[in-house]
């Protein structure tokens, strides 16, 4: 991590630490820093020394909001053909727009690529970043210095802001609905990368122990043809499985082609969820059942929390600035 | 269209032309107009009257490719949640991202915007502008200005560079398939939306009246839904269509729903083929028949395009900077 300044909580101190320290306003704040006009000099001689001894200077983007410079921010996303990313990368997009900032979007999947090198070529050209950078969000902050990083998907990290995803809940909506159609043999079928893969299958293991369920687990690269493949040997065991909860949509949507390859009834012979709830979802035959996330809603989240730690309002790695969304079960006909 | 200086075609004379002119290599030009070390100060000076004379000046990104700056370059495209236009940008980051480009994406699809406001947006940022841009490519091309604008789908632009789609080609493949299918009675199912719609409809119904067959046009969004609905309505008709070809791979998915939905076999009842080739297409049920382009190939194309014309070694406007691509027939179980 980047080294931070002193302050009552061991965090850069915020806009709002000096604005209560000084009895000003935090508009009087970004006055006195900025040296603009509306206060006396009394006022701005004293606004800047308490400043000055909680550790505090303004980022050079909280004075480009100030002074209407154009804010650019980076979007580091694993993989652009995944669906779910250019829908979130579309929700991003969207609310920087609205606030006419600009997005460099750097899909770091391509190659031997990885979150850091993603980070590397932002850095340089960014004052903000947002990303799924699991495992390696804190090597992003780091090369980002001061300027805020909000990664998504990784709960753990010491970056600025947070989004991070209540996968209990998850599990629990869609173990619910597998038991409550008889389903005895469930599989969570995982994906075989790092990162946020874990705390799904780790959530819905914790949550099937809890209900005394039976849940096995597979992997396979998190693609639909990858899933597709792995559900095929799947469905010729003896012991088949008759419920799937899958890492993700797309990984559903192979588990629902391989089960229809091999002749099984979905969902009479076995249930498939999915998790994400993008579009294509609804394209499929049978019609997926999947823990939706409102993507547009993760979007202006993700972008309103910068905006926030860019202003100073939000202190950063603060509780107010980690964000967990819920996912809502969409029935539909896979289960 | 922004002023160009005269030059033999009326367009703005390039490296070519002043290295022809002077009787010197390209990469001698380029030492002759950087200042650079490697040739005489006699060269360096004949060559640059003879640039001057051509009306001949770098642009300031070729000068940053010869020196090193890194190069900015902006994609606009209308909607990120169609799942052609990530796989586009995925192809054109992938592309741009290996050169050490940066890529600044604008999706403009939101609300009421338009080509222009992203040209707009993306002009004071980047050197180059690669777009989906009709029906404003020669605006986009004006706020850019000397700058190249790759125009996608666009074939009467006049920006510095253009890829379009041999569309009489597509249909021609598309609908000798329905023929040798038996269909008698197929319906071009457009969008609704300008642009590169018509050039795809026309391209078909020209088909169609040199090969005698019948080919009716309706439109809807270009949308999943939307295309959804307009088939609903179309397949109670008392004289139904046992063809579809669709304006997209997702209006194809559409439609697929709909004829599930009316209880129609496909392809036995109605034959169904997309447009574009998107990886959707194998997820559904029956797996879509589609004129697919090579994805990745058409954003290496475009970035291609661009650091031929930002070298100079492209003329502008040039025939060799039109890029005619085709799309192929990839049979699967729909039609």
């Amino acid at each position: 991590m980047t080294p931070r300044s002193t302050s009552p909580k061991g965090k850069r101190a915020t806009i709002l630490d000096v604005a209560a320290a000084s009895g000003v306003s935090r508009q009087t704040v970004t006055r006195a820093m900025n040296d603009m006009p509306g206060i006396s000099p009394e006022t701005r001689e004293r606004v800047q020394r308490i400043a000055s001894e909680l550790g505090y200077s303004p980022s050079r983007f909280a004075k480009g909001l100030v002074q209407g410079a154009k804010v650019s921010i980076g979007l580091a996303i694993p993989d652009l053909t995944n669906p779910y990313f250019p829908a979130f990368a579309s929700s991003v997009v969207e609310a920087a727009t609205g606030r006419g900032w600009n997005v460099v979007v750097d899909d770091y999947g391509h190659g031997t690529g990885s979150a850091v090198d993603a980070a590397a070529r932002l850095a340089p050209q960014v004052d903000a970043l947002i990303g799924y950078l699991a495992p390696h969000a804190d090597e992003a902050q780091a090369l980002m210095g001061r300027r805020p990083v909000v990664a998504l998907d990784s709960p753990d990290a010491g970056t600025a802001g947070r989004i991070s995803f209540d996968y209990r809940h998850a599990a629990r909506l869609a173990l619910a609905r597998l038991a409550a159609r008889g389903c005895t043999n469930v599989a969570f079928l995982d994906s075989d990368q790092g990162g946020p893969a874990g705390s799904r299958s780790a959530a819905a293991a914790a949550v099937a122990e809890e209900a005394g369920m039976q849940l096995s687990r597979f992997k396979a690269e998190p693609s639909a043809a990858a899933a597709k493949a792995a559900v095929a040997l799947l469905a010729d065991r003896a012991d088949p499985v008759d419920g799937i909860l899958a890492f993700n949509d797309l990984m559903a949507a192979g588990a629902l082609k391989a089960l229809q390859a091999s002749g099984k009834a979905v969902p009479g012979d076995c249930a498939v969820i999915g998790m994400d709830g993008i579009p294509l979802g609804e394209l499929l035959t049978p019609e997926l059942t999947t823990l939706a996330l409102d993507l547009r809603a993760v979007g202006r989240a993700a972008v309103g929390l910068l905006e926030g730690l860019l202003s100073g309002s939000l202190a950063e790695g603060g509780t107010e600035a980690h964000l967990i969304l819920r996912h809502e079960l969409v029935l539909r006909q896979s289960a």
